[in-house]
């Protein structure tokens, strides 16, 4: 299956669809998502989501960005967050980059950027994620 | 009007009902909050809200935290936000805890604490948050 | 060897030395620490230790707090560390206080605060370590 | 008088020697240093310098990287930042490359990354900073 399909299948799930993140690109320790994030989480100030759906975006694209490969073999799960709102995000719709700086054994290290329509930094992010294998049954 | 009235009327917007996330209390620097996230936010694992949403509930507790009151005349905005989640999130309903370390003029800092419905610490957090006092027109 | 012999020893390192750090209470998943910072690392203010200085203090402090005990047995490493500075450091010395919010099997959160002689808070910190048993040879 | 001598200038001090921190370009909101850290500080492994020391030399790359220049004029503070130790420093000196990526009226915001001799990166950076312009008596 290829990376495309691999993609379909990963955006395919309620928590995605409930705030607007989509995966748009895989690969080489890398990830990209887009966000067009629905009305009623553009609060407080429409046309603006708020920053925990920013969080979202950044650490799922983050938790991607980790994994060896889309099988759905490898998974991740973040340890620790920190995010900075550089600027007011008000021109959507925003595009999150987000790349691994290390991946040891168990865990894995990543740097995160998003950029709105403008192309203007909004959201600065680094992460700590555990990196598990699924082993089969 | 009364805290309570406050309350009633700050929990009362489409992000809070979206993701599940009502503030049971607020004074003295400090506020608390419920999370009782809905089943499409329910991911990767049912039962368990995203970290997105527990880092959403952090950040509205502490902006709401920061504020010397709930008339609408002050408001705040993060700057930057740290979490780390220490266990998995598969007991709730989810209580956090946000309370003021030190409000200056301008920029506010404040931490954080979520616990499961055991009682067990399932986020930390700490965060920065510029302050804003809204004049009138 | 009680623990009050354990902290000499632990204090007696060339590190602690060149910067004015002294562990002065573990126990309990805890640990405290006083920072008497020598003139040379009092920059860019005289009288306040650079904020280099607090974070060594603060990392050394809950590096210890995560241990088990001062037997030497156990050692961890800094994941990641989040420093706030709430307010400037001015009057020393400073006491930082550490503690384990979770202890997993590979991975230990914890917090910290340290505050200055009048009883302020100048700093809060929140880190993740790397837990590291010494199997004997 | 040009950048060079300004370097030397904002490398004379206590800090930087005490240390082993040494800025060695600046411009563009970036900023470039080297730790070739003494041997007090190389603990608890020899050869490594300690996370405080590595701390230290982002802290003070990031800060520099902030400034519109270097006549004195300008200075900033650290508000918070956050850092993650992604592999064992062990092969020195250490090069930091600091940069803004955001400079607001107040705040800054700035990420930084640290590599060995080898090229590998040892440190992820990211902070925010009020920034502070001197006024004339």
């Amino acid at each position: 299956m290829n990376d495309h399909r691999h993609l379909e299948r990963v955006n395919d799930n309620s928590l995605y669809k409930a705030l607007g993140i989509k995966l748009t690109a895989f690969g080489g320790g890398a990830a990209k998502s887009e966000l067009d994030a629905p009305l009623p989480v553009q609060w407080p100030f429409e046309g603006q989501p708020h920053g925990g759906i920013l969080f979202t975006q950044v650490d799922t694209t983050l938790a991607t960005a980790m994994l060896p490969d889309l099988s759905g073999r490898f998974s991740c799960a973040t340890i620790g967050l920190d995010i900075q709102f550089t600027r007011r995000a008000q021109y959507g719709p925003f595009v999150c980059h987000g790349w691994t700086t290390h991946r040891g054994g168990k865990i894995g290290f990543g740097n995160a950027e998003t950029r709105d329509a403008r192309g203007e930094i909004v959201v600065v992010a680094q992460g700590t994620f555990r990196l598990i294998e699924r082993t089969s049954d």
